[in-house]
C-alpha cells in the first residue's frame, strides 16, 4: 500500500493512495472499531496515527483497499487536496546517516583533495521538522543565507515498531515501510559550521514522499535503482545495494541505547553524483526542477525557488 | 517566575514553583478567559502550550503567583506528584551548540594532542526528546553500549516567541527563560560515529531542569556563575560571559533560513572541566550523583545508574 497525507479543507488527513487516485482515510476508515480502541475515534487522526496503531490498523487498512465502495466514496477529487509529506511531523528529527555510499566518499574526498577512508560506524545526524515538505513543494532558498545549495537523494525508513537495542537480525521487523528523502544541504553551511545540522537543517531543505510504501511491497531494500535528475539531467543513478551500511545494521547502531518511535523516519545517505562534487561544481538555483526516483517507491518533485 | 512540569495522577501537568512549593497550574489557571481563546481549555493544557501562549499566559501565570488563595488551593503535596523536566518534548529535537568555551576546547585539544583553535561559526547538534529526563530521575546506562560516559553542564534558553533570520538585537525578545542542561555524552559513541548526534543522543543523556526561569529574571545572563559537580567534587567552574559565541549571535546563526518555534531550547554549551579531559581521565560510573549549578536558575542534580 502506498500510504501518505493531504490538507484538505484545512486540515491534515492521512490518505491511501489505489491506482493514482488519493483516498481520504478520515473517510474510508470512519466507525472502523479499532479507531474507538486506540482512542482515535474522537479527534482526526494522523497517518502517524496509523503508524503507531500498529497491524490492526494495517489490516483495516487492507480492508479498504480492497473494498471499491469505500474507495469511491472516499475519493480526494484532483484540485481537492495538496500533497504534504506523508508525516509532516515525525516524532523526532529526521535521522540521517552520512557518508554512506562509497563513490559518494571517494568524490568528496577527490572534491577536498583528501585520502578516501571509508567509515567504520554509521554518521547520524538530523534534520529538524520544520525542514519537511512534500511532493511538489518548493526548496526555498535565501542567498543571504547560503549560495551553495546541493541535493541528495535517499531512500528513507519509516520506523513501525519502535524500540531499543534493537538486534540487526530483527530489525527489518521494526520498519512499516520506506519513502524518499532529498536530503537537501547548504554546503557552505555545512562546512563552515562543522557539525552538519546546521547545513542540513534550513526550511523545506527535507523533501519527502510522495507516500511511504508499506514494507511487503519492498521484497529486498537494497535491490533497488535510486536516482535523481535536475531538469531532466541524470546527476545520481545507483543501486541500494551499494549501502556500506546496510538498514539492518543501521537500524542496531542506531537504536543502541536510544529509543526509535513509530513513525521515526531515518533517510539512509546518498549516492555518488551531487552537484558540489561536479567538475565544474553545480549548486542548485532558481526554477531548478529536481526528481528523486526510487524504484518500488516513487517519484519525489521539487521546484527550487530563489527567496529574499 | 520558576515553571515547570510534574507527573500528578498519571498526567503531565506544568506546575509554578512559589518558595519551593509546586502549584499545579491546571487547576490554578481553571477558567482563565485566555484558555478559552487559545483552544486550550477542553483539554489538558502544558507548560509548552502556555508558552506558545505568549504574554497573555505570562500575564494569567503572574496573576496566579500573586493570589495566595489560588496558590493554596492548587498547591501539590510534597509525594503527590514527581518532576519531570519542564518540557518532556520540546517541538525539536534539543538543539546545541558544542565548543562555545574556549577553556574548553583547549582541554579537548590538549588532551588530543592537537592545536587550539576556536571555531569562526557556531557549531549546532541535536538531543532527541528521548533522552530528556528531569531532576532527581537517573542517567542511565548500559555498558554494553557505552564505557565513557561524561557530563557537561549548559545554560539552555528556551524560545519564547518563534521566528526566522532573528537578528541578534532582537534575540532576547525571543527568549521565554533559561533551564539547565546537563549534556551527557558517550565519549566513545560520540568519536566513534564521527558526528556528534550518536553519541550525545542515548536515552536519558538530557537531564533538563528543575524548571524554566522566566528571562524578566535573569538580567544578564552572561553574568551567571555555571558549574558541576560529582558526588561533591566540583568540576566545572566558569561564568557563561566566557562563551564564545553569546546567546544573541547563536540565536541569529541558528534561525538564519531555519524556523524557531516556541519552546525550542538551545543549550549553549560547556565550559572547561569534563571527566575525559582530566588526568587520569575520569568518567561517570554507576551511584555518582552529578549537580549541575547555574547562578540564578538552580541546581539539577542527577544519579548515575549502570544498567543491563
Amino acid at each position: 500500500m502506498k500510504l501518505g497525507t493531504f490538507l484538505r479543507g484545512g486540515r491534515q488527513v492521512p490518505v491511501l493512495f489505489v491506482n493514482g487516485a488519493a483516498h481520504d482515510l478520515q473517510e474510508a476508515l470512519a466507525g472502523a472499531p479499532f479507531l474507538e480502541r486506540e482512542g482515535l475515534a474522537r479527534h482526526g487522526f494522523s497517518l502517524l496515527d496509523l503508524i503507531a496503531a500498529g497491524d490492526t490498523a494495517l489490516d483495516a487498512l487492507r480492508t479498504v483497499a480492497m473494498d471499491a465502495e469505500l474507495l469511491a466514496r472516499s475519493r480526494i477529487a484532483d484540485g481537492e487536496g495538496q500533497p504534504l509529506a506523508p508525516m509532516t511531523r515525525p516524532p523526532k528529527n529526521v535521522f540521517c546517516l552520512g557518508r554512506n555510499y562509497a563513490e559518494h566518499i571517494r568524490e568528496d574526498n577527490v572534491s577536498r583533495d583528501q585520502k578516501t577512508e571509508l567509515p567504520k560506524y554509521p554518521q547520524f545526524f538530523t534534520k529538524p521538522h520544520t525542514a519537511i515538505v512534500g511532493d511538489g513543494a518548493d526548496i526555498r532558498y535565501d542567498e543571504r543565507v547560503t549560495r551553495r545549495l546541493d541535493y541528495e537523494v535517499e531512500l528513507a525508513v519509516v520506523i513501525g515498531r519502535g524500540g531499543r537495542d534493537i538486534q540487526a537480525g530483527d530489525a527489518l521487523g521494526h520498519v512499516f515501510g520506506y519513502t524518499i528523502v532529498n536530503d537537501v544541504t547548504a554546503r557552505d553551511l555545512q562546512r563552515r559550521h562543522d557539525q552538519w545540522f546546521k547545513g542540513k537543517g534550513l526550511d523545506t531543505s527535507c523533501p519527502m514522499g510522495p507516500w511511504i510504501v508499506t514494507a511487503d511491497e519492498i521484497l529486498d531494500p537494497h535491490a533497488l535503482r535510486i536516482e535523481l535528475s535536475v531538469n531532466g539531467e541524470v546527476r545520481q543513478d545507483a543501486s541500494t545495494g551499494d549501502m556500506i551500511f546496510r538498514i539492518p545494521e543501521t537500524i542496531e547502531s542506531l537504536s543502541a541505547g536510544l529509543t526509535l518511535e513509530p513513525g521515526d523516519v531515518i533517510a539512509t545517505g546518498t549516492p555518488s553524483g551531487v552537484g558540489y562534487a561536479m567538475e565544474p561544481r553545480q549548486f542548485l538555483a532558481d526554477g531548478d526542477v529536481v526528481e528523486c526516483r526510487v524504484e518500488g517507491v516513487g517519484v519525489l518533485r521539487n521546484t527550487v525557488r530563489a527567496v529574499s
